[in-house]
């Protein structure tokens, strides 16, 4: 038997524990420090509440549990018959795998509407599963962050979320353009070039303008029928960086007008705020996702300051209307983003920004050369550990070879070298791993060292 | 629709999300201490490397996945026909949803075999999927969380096990019995009673003493057809409580004596260790699982510290000589324990053992009564986060009732009310929610009092 895991799922060494959680804690401790709390939802939730959210590709792409025990006992015999997979389904299999974490969170909100407190802001570091065909980059199982404000219009949280991109991407070394837009900004944009009923379709053109250029862009509106005069208009407006310009060219549009005013407000709440990022206005942002109503954001790399890294988006998300519409509470708006977990881990590492120092890590080793030895080092170990220092012991006395060998690849920084010298004397000898350097210490020398 | 999640399945709410990760990250700590290291393995494992790993029991149990796409396209016939419900699972399945920690870590150093340095120390905390009937305490889905070390036979390893119970508990505040026999011992026990081959029946039976009384299991040993004789001698060694009178009752037992040797190496490295639980040798402690060869643990509440806490066992655990046997990887011995984290919160919560102080709580919550308040109670929030300090501003400005009714649900320790007043004086007004007492202070005591 050849043993393996299913396609794009992934094992993760101990190494690579320690570099996620350190992403992970990062982004944790922030999200705290802005008020908000841990919310974890079961991996498997019922298909009713999952079917029809993500679109005709979502269901699809579902991972569904088979129903246990006789689970063909009662389903219609035609379907059998016709080999109706798609039919079957809901006949045999009930639950699915969370795809996101938006649709449990809504679900949540809905079935604790009574108990909760609004605003209620929640953040959940959880798995999602889709079955996605797996590619570089793209997972079967992988984690998002996301973070959530729900039951208040105020505009300060989009300030805050800002914020809360700006300290973890300052926390963790990597330079990024928080940019900041307004879905009625956009529908401004489509009123004002006479479109107003054409706004999504122009939204998912104008969402390629990284892609494509704006020659792409006009290419695609175009082909959708989109009439000359407003493709100038829009091409136009796609050039504006300025708020205020903006502003004229709105004159006529309410809504665009109301998309300005929330924007200044977000930035006006961050006019003294130090960010260590770029924070911009970016008239060409429009995030495909159509349940967004207000603020949008996304976070790209900071090109100027990482020429090297070619990275999609970081992070993105905004503000949307209706959030528990679909379980029955209409009416209740929130505005989260999320944080592209698995992508920040390969731009950390691509470009060496993960710390060296692990927290978590094995400090020090100690070896034994002989039985008694061996005795002696285990009462020491007790010791440092009681210091609260991580340390170990090779489980067994051996030949000095063997035992660097595993000193070597358990990659410890400090070892503790033990024989009958160092038994009789009580002074260790304490070797870096890096330098080879040694030197003699007492057990009590060597705990107020590293602790 | 009624929405809600499936049976046997929980959200955990923020507050339950700080407890369990108390118990968590306290277990994690100790973990570390110790030189072992993370390990996190997929949720869904291929079918062929759970099933037949847990018995026909389990194989029912497994969740599992529903195959994507047209599933029932090559489908033998004849099963469709006949309704053959697990005949056909295989058909349509092929990944299951992990069912312990165990397998996949069997699995992993398999696979990495070559990669690893051994001794190999891992510790997984992570959930796992039962089809279990659900009832108070049993989930559908649940945490485990496993220690181990593969490729050492190394009895101080089982030492460091006993250390690492004794160091969680301590940190739990829950007093605990840490119980320790030996599969060799039993066996010796089943030897000199002349019922070798029967040796797993007898420890099925040893097993439920807690439950039954020594007369239960008496009655049972004879309803399994073992001679009057042999449980007689069962009887006396089960009333045996000290390991040299054992040694005496084991002299035509090598492999009973080898058992008491094992035992008295583990307890003696525990010799001088200043334990703060009680640690006994338990000749009655059989644990049921089969593949254990030699030591063998099991943690349960001190009911002489705790004697209105009722609960059964809350770690378990033993050496195997075979964990990668199965996946064509013989020989490695290994020996490790589990913490019942469930249970463990079942215990703190009911005996008010979780700690007041969260160390992710929001301390400070920020009220404005008026909109040119709230701009400035916006710039404060900014420096006392910046400070480190998790803290929030309610966002927008409301009537003090509105607001104080929202401190409330928040349960934060110490609200900040910002009015004319304090915006004028620069003194922002502290309130202390359990008390009731207030206080003024500027921006610079609060956030020095608080960081």
């Amino acid at each position: 038997m050849q043993i393996g895991i299913p396609e794009g799922t992934r094992d993760f060494s101990p190494a690579q524990v320690v570099r996620r959680n350190y992403i992970f804690d990062t982004i944790r401790r922030v999200f705290v420090k802005y008020g908000f709390q841990p919310l974890e939802t079961p991996a498997m939730e019922r298909l009713d509440t999952l079917t029809g959210k993500y679109g005709e590709e979502g269901d699809r792409l579902l991972f569904k549990i088979l129903n246990n025990g006789n689970y063909l006992a009662d389903v219609p015999a035609d379907l059998l018959d016709k080999r109706d997979s798609s039919g079957l389904t809901s006949h045999i299999s009930r639950r699915g795998l969370r795809y996101d974490l938006t649709v449990p969170f809504a679900r949540y909100v809905s079935m604790h509407f009574n108990e909760l407190a609004f605003p209620f802001k929640r953040y959940q570091i959880q798995p999602v599963w889709r079955a996605d065909r797996p590619q570089r980059g793209r997972y079967r199982e992988f984690y998002q962050c996301d973070v959530d404000v729900v039951g208040a219009n105020a505009l300060m949280h989009e300030a805050e979320l800002v914020q809360i991109y700006d300290e973890v991407f300052t926390a963790l070394s990597l330079g990024v353009v928080i940019r900041i837009n307004n879905r009625k900004i956009l529908a401004g944009m489509a009123e004002t070039a006479g479109i107003a009923d054409q706004l999504a379709l122009m939204t998912i053109a104008i969402d390629k303008l990284d892609k494509t250029g704006i020659e792409g862009v006009k290419e695609e509106l175009a082909r959708r029928a989109i009439p000359a005069a407003a493709i100038t208009h829009i091409e136009s407006l796609l050039a504006v960086s300025s708020l205020d310009e903006l502003r004229e060219a709105f004159a006529n549009s309410a809504l665009g007008i109301q998309g300005i005013d929330e924007v200044e407000e977000v930035l006006g709440y961050l006019a003294d705020y130090p960010a260590g990022n770029v924070v911009k206005f970016d008239i060409s942002l429009a995030r495909g996702l159509d349940y967004y109503t207000g603020c949008i954001f996304e976070v790209v790399v900071d090109a100027q300051r990482h020429p090297d890294l070619k990275m999609g988006s970081i992070g993105g998300g905004g503000r949307y209307d209706n959030l528990t519409g679909i379980f029955g509470r209409p009416g209740l708006s929130g505005v989260g983003v999320s944080f592209g977990a698995e992508r920040i881990y390969d731009l950390l590492e691509g470009s060496g920004l993960f710390p060296a120092e692990d927290p978590a890590a094995l400090k020090l080793l100690l070896l034994a050369f002989d039985d008694t030895s061996h005795r002696f080092a285990f009462r020491c170990l007790r010791e440092i550990r009681a210091a609260g220092i991580n340390a170990d012991l090779y489980p067994t006395a051996e030949k000095p070879k063997k035992l660097m060998k595993y000193a070597n690849a358990r990659q410890v920084p400090f070892v503790v070298l033990i024989g009958e010298e160092e038994c009789n004397s009580g002074l260790l000898s304490v070797k870096n791993m890096a330098s080879g350097e040694q030197s003699k210490m007492s057990l009590q020398s060597l705990v107020a060292a590293f602790s």
